[in-house]
């Protein structure tokens, strides 16, 4: 449906709900409000204000609170400390317990210590202890972003006892679309997609026809990497192993599409120099105060590129017209850098660069930073010939020109890759940093040959 | 698996098959290529030159290369063009025909109009007919990512009919976790999922249990829109009508993968300034091409800050200490402003930011230019006074900059959100382009204000 459209209508029914609400309508509102997707749910709740929220957690049980949480998207942690203030202890640690244990240690991860302490303790003992078992993982990690409830099944059952097995724990599995086989250690042995159960013959066993290679991720794994084993193999669902190769979790595709968002977020947020943790909704003085950090920081080292070009004051004094081509060339200088940049960090993100393609990458930067500044050179040296007659401005700004976008490409992938190899996200080298670099070296290549060639020049 | 040790077993693998093909050991080497994973034998194949293709055709069937054909990502459309120069026509017809329809027909799209006629005519004609009913979307859009291999259902079935249904066309469908109900007009009425199916009462009928609230979208609506709908609902499957509401196809999980990753990827290309056809397996001499169209873009552009720059050679002459502030000047300017225009592009990307936030989202980020403007121009102004001594090139600065940081952010709101009402996409608004239209916005301002208190600073 077109978005504008469906906007407007579900709009209209989150005003009906929000009435009923309020008017007390109960079983009205039950029935239209538990008519709707959970995810639908999710937005009309976080929506609600503390006194109608209230409200909706006499009419809702639970269990039907926590359908919908598993679907709760809030950016902001400190929104969903708040969420729990209001709510009765007991009733949220019966909530949480019913909750997807993924999604439930991810709020939980959000909670001051000692709330969780207290919801753990009210918790149904089996529910707390999944869900405790899940808080020990770090939260970019295949051990972070996995849940507990799959369905595992032995070789030895037969194809029919195996879809019996399936209809009973259905209610209870995040999803029932793959199976894992495991032998009587817990140790992954097989995989089967329940299309595969369906086709195949009642009296199999499930042994004989599983399939044997199996791909799987360990605990620790990087989310990053995760996502992209399950991009390339179009898996629903991939299985986390312990370390002695346990099965203790799966991945389901939702979860992914997720994470490939907000690292794809987080990159492009890097590059701009913000910070992943800004919001559309945050005021002008929360977007300030994020955004200053950078800014302050950018700002001193401004203050070095200044204190450079002072240093050179006295060349400026002699050929003024050098001044006009400061933004030029530092402009240029950062561009070229952030492209090589943009490459070398995607490509790392992707997977795509690699230990054995990192050597071949750098010639092929500075190679294209040769050709594209030789040719960017040539260009401006034709420009200044003929609107200024200048013909050594003109060498000097295109040499400049060469040489800094060369520089600018080599500093752009280098140094991404440099934090990549000590352990840093090279998505933190952000490109209003490299571009400030950038401008120094570039304006001290530019002062530096002008001062050279000066006496040409006057 | 830890990724490095996985790779090395799976080349080690890899290098094996290829020495069995080459030697015509053909059981051995069918028997074990068949094995792998449809992403690793496409991963194989892509590795492979023309002489061992030509090999692999002749000891696989259409079909078994179809399989992998599925799994198939090469960036480049001229190498799909090239795979198929010495397949059979009739080979690489049949085999075309064998992929799911939606992959085939973006293989088509890529292939020269004489190639597609000619695979087209030599295909099984029922084949030939979906996938040329595929071939008439756009191909960001629903209907160019749709597969038209669904389950489609009668309300009038009991759940044992739609199992026994299920079992004999899981073959041909591209998933069957989701199963779609259509009246006699072939009209969408419910969903279903098969987890639904699986616990329902074998008697009951299809009608009586099918979700009738479906989500749904249109064969035009954009992929990226069509990508936020499933991220939100978590849906595996989500159906395409056409205008007269019937159903012709669904789009799954795994394309949507996809889609988001390339969508992202071509936000974060453009911010950086780059095309989005670059790859990192380009040489120096493509990867040149593609960016000098920017790069000679951005040198004319640099020009014109060039030549206003020097109509203020006079000023600049007189109090040359001024120059050195330039970088820091543009070079702020061009930051505010590309933290602006990457809140628009990604909040239009992900629907955060709609027609009725868009006001609120300008003054927002004008208010943050405000503040982070006057944060840093205070912050200039006493570092050049202690630096410096100089109180009225201090405050010129200071001022400068509070005044280009809070027109860049207005800038960088404003163009985006234009683009984006006359139906251009926003993020093609790049990064470079914005950050040098500041750099002449900025130093404007900066020289008009140096030389209305030009007296001041002599």
């Amino acid at each position: 449906m077109p978005e504008i459209e469906e906007m407007t209508e579900i709009e209209i029914e989150y005003e009906a709900l929000l009435t009923q609400l309020r008017e007390n309508d109960i079983d009205g509102f039950r029935e239209d409000f538990l008519d709707l997707h959970t995810y639908e749910q999710s937005e009309f709740y976080s929506d609600l204000e503390e006194a109608d929220r209230d409200l909706l957690y006499e009419v809702l049980s639970p269990e039907e609170v926590s359908m919908f949480f598993d679907s709760l998207e809030i950016d902001d942690d400190e929104a969903y400390d708040e969420l729990f203030e209001t709510m009765d202890a007991r009733y949220a640690a019966e909530m949480i317990g019913r909750m997807q244990y993924d999604n439930a240690a991810d709020i939980l991860n959000k909670l001051p210590k000692s709330k969780v302490t207290t919801f753990l303790a009210l918790m149904d003992r089996a529910d707390a202890a999944e869900i405790r078992s899940l808080l020990n993982y770090e939260e970019d990690t295949a051990g972070g972003i996995m849940t507990t409830e799959f369905v595992s099944l032995s070789s030895l059952m037969t194809v029919r006892e195996a879809m019996r097995h399936l209809k009973d724990v259905a209610q209870d599995s995040e999803t029932i679309y793959y199976v894992f086989i495991v032998d009587e250690k817990r140790k992954l042995v097989g995989i089967m997609s329940l299309r595969e159960l369906i086709v195949a013959d009642d009296d199999e066993y499930i042994g004989d026809i599983m399939n044997e290679r199996v791909v799987s991720v360990f605990v620790s794994d990087d989310q990053e990497e995760v996502a992209q084993i399950m991009r390339d193999y179009d898996f629903l669902a991939l299985p986390v192993l312990d370390y002695q190769e346990h099965l203790v979790g799966i991945i389901t595709a939702d979860d992914i599409m997720d994470v490939i968002d907000e690292e794809a977020s987080e990159d492009y947020s890097r590059l701009a120099g913000m910070s992943e943790t800004e919001k559309t909704s945050d005021t002008s003085w929360e977007t300030a105060k994020k955004r200053l950090p950078w800014l302050v920081g950018l700002t001193f080292m401004g203050m070095i590129t200044a204190g450079m070009l002072s240093f050179f004051e006295d060349t400026l004094a002699q050929v003024v017209l050098l001044g006009a081509f400061i933004p030029l060339i530092a402009g240029m200088a950062g561009n070229t850098g952030t492209q090589s940049l943009a490459v070398v960090v995607r490509g790392i993100a992707t997977g795509e660069v690699d230990a054995s393609s990192k050597v071949k990458l750098v010639f092929r930067e500075v190679g294209s930073g040769l050709i594209t500044g030789l040719t960017c050179g040539t260009l401006i040296y034709l420009i200044i010939l003929v609107m200024y007659q200048e013909p050594t401005l003109g060498m000097i700004v295109a040499f400049s020109l060469f040489v800094a976008m060369t520089v600018a490409t080599f500093i752009g992938t280098l140094i991404p890759m440099f934090m990549n190899r000590i352990g840093i996200d090279p998505a933190v080298a952000s490109g209003p940093f490299i571009t400030t670099g950038n401008d120094i070296v570039s304006l001290m290549i530019y002062f530096t040959l002008a001062n050279i060639f000066m006496a040409a020049l006057l």
